[in-house]
């Protein structure tokens, strides 16, 4: 079955929360040239569902709209980042055995094929290119300092931790991975927006590894996918007037450093449920609930035609909600409360997961995670 | 005839600015061990004889004193800074033509064996060792944002212009190529310094290509010579009381954009005259002078035995100068007249030269010298 040019274009702009280059991207698709996807990841522990339903149900989307997609493994940046404690052959090989492995499950419990999922591995591929790096500075050059400091403020870090000159390095680097691997796409959560835009400000003017698409110059196309809010209670509660609460809500994402927080794609169902009940959800709150941003992110995104919570007749029986808006009202009203929707989301969770926790238990993959988990708890250890 | 490490110690070191890491350099030389030097260079049009004079006569120095020399070819920062029109092939060309033949030109006259230079160049470099860039990601988190800052506003560029972020990457780029390159001695102009005390301060920090020496892990040693001043009058003049006018001649170095300001190693001699005459040089003045600076740093540097400046009887006869103290001495004193010291100095650098200016006969080397001088017309046709 052949999408047309228009359904492939919604498949890759669904549930966005912006795309920057529509017009580039309508241009490609006509074509009918090949194009090409990435999305970088930090080898930084586990996989959390953050990365993998949000980011990973956007690749799926362009999997299905016929994009080739690549799955970036940025080991030297991890080795800068301190994962795994600076140790960069125990990042390569969680790079080339668990992650590559975790990415290929996630694929397959929301439909995909993990055989069309293509691995960059950036220390490879730096290796095999050393041309990237004249890329990386020009994009340097033809940029500022102060735009580099104002991209990376926004990705988490403070501006007075920024003070390293590597942090600095990443926005042009990260830049340079999109023009020299040839990618027309760029995948990534909203938190990189600024770096793309750094990206696509100077595709313009490089002239080493220039951003070509069917002969012509074309900037590489933007995408950005909501951030999942970490569930746990805000610092401040109830949250001041003045304070806006889907700005906290948006500064609270997920931290694997915080376990309260995070929750990992491979944790076990009954770890999941009890993150789930343990999560923020005041009955009645709309304004800062993350319970239901995790409804609509997750559940809505994916169920379009609405869906039923099915209760005991004594709690009010089962009640329908046609889209997230319908919850939103209904849980506002008080029609529904707290422990049902957790009820729910908890079950929906565990099932999504499910045949992610099939692939890995097969003797190789398990044996894989438990090193990934034996690693980090040495690390952690000697941290103490 | 073998020399001792405390002669060879001397030779490194006489006539510097400055040394850092003076034990460390002895230690070196006591182990009798291979020690590798490396100082960079730009390809950015035809050789001054500030680089040739005092970079190459140290050069030849550590030559004597058994040291492993190499001339690095910076192709890719020439590319960045758009010498040559940002050509890189141009660069390139240039590089392995023009640069490798004028060093040999200029070790050759200085007395030195041209097949005992070794030339590597930073593209060749980088392709063939990308774990480099490694170092450099290294050298930038090991550093602040500030310490870069002001290492790049002393290479003559003003705070202001520092705002590209490529600029930011030249000195953690310059402290990995000593790292990468295995260099235990790392030379340059004293406007070098900070690059050369970022690299030392971080040298016991970085983990790939840490630097090494019979065994242990040694920070290279930064030898850093006198930067020849412009000859030009100085921009205000008389200079005020309260302006110091040492700082004022260190800033006046030769640039190669100002053609009263700069002496290229192959001007013919009636240009090296008319430039010398030119020269600022006033009677009794020896605060500010420009020529008398250059016989102390070209001259005296290399007659220690003093030198006598012949001229007719109705003149004053010949006149001796034990060394340039003496030279600053008499000349206060209205002894020798600045069209006496100019004569001699116009001279000695004619005959300085001609050994260099004899090895450019042979027709393919004066093709070479043909060509980038071609090409810097057409360059500077089109900017106009």
């Amino acid at each position: 079955m052949t999408l047309s040019t228009q359904e492939r274009f919604d498949l890759i702009t669904n549930n966005l929360e912006e795309i920057i280059g529509a017009d580039e991207l309508k241009m490609m698709l006509e074509s009918g040239k090949e194009i090409n996807h990435y999305v970088g990841f930090e080898i930084s522990g586990k996989l959390h569902i953050g990365q993998a339903v949000m980011i990973m149900q956007k690749v799926k989307d362009l999997m299905d709209a016929g994009i080739k997609v690549h799955i970036f493994l940025a080991d030297w940046h991890s080795y800068l980042n301190d994962k795994f404690a600076g140790d960069l052959v125990l990042i390569k090989e969680v790079a080339d055995g668990y992650f590559k492995e975790i990415f290929k499950a996630a694929i397959l419990m929301l439909g995909g094929d993990p055989e069309k999922l293509n691995f960059i591995t950036a220390s490879e591929y730096y290796s095999s290119h050393p041309d990237f790096w004249l890329t990386f500075l020009e994009v340097s050059k033809n940029t500022t300092l102060s735009r580099i400091e104002r991209s990376i403020s926004i990705m988490g870090r403070e501006e007075g931790a920024a003070k390293d000159f590597g942090s600095l390095a990443y926005p042009p680097m990260q830049a340079a991975d999109i023009f020299a691997m040839n990618i027309q796409i760029a995948q990534g959560g909203i938190d990189q927006r600024k770096i793309h835009v750094i990206m696509r400000d100077t595709a313009d003017k490089i002239k080493t590894n220039a951003p070509m698409f069917d002969g012509k110059r074309v900037k590489p196309v933007a995408i950005h996918t909501k951030l999942l809010p970490s569930l746990a209670k805000p610092a401040i509660w109830p949250i001041p007037e003045d304070m806006d609460k889907r700005e906290l809500l948006n500064k609270g994402k997920m931290s694997k450093s915080d376990p309260n927080s995070a929750m990992f794609m491979m944790d076990d169902p009954q770890v999941i449920r009890k993150k789930i009940m343990k999560g923020f959800c005041m009955e009645k709150e709309i304004g800062y609930n993350p319970i239901l941003e995790w409804m609509d992110m997750i559940v809505f995104a994916r169920e379009t035609g609405g869906i039923t919570i099915e209760r005991p007749d004594e709690h009010g029986g089962n009640i329908s909600f046609a889209d997230y808006a319908d919850l939103q009202t209904k849980f506002e009203n008080g029609d529904v409360h707290p422990i049902d929707v957790k009820n729910y989301l908890a079950d929906y969770l565990i099932n999504l997961f499910a045949p992610a926790r099939a692939y890995f238990e097969e003797p190789s993959k398990k044996a894989m995670l438990e090193r990934v988990e034996e690693i980090l708890e040495i690390i952690s250890k000697k941290k103490k």
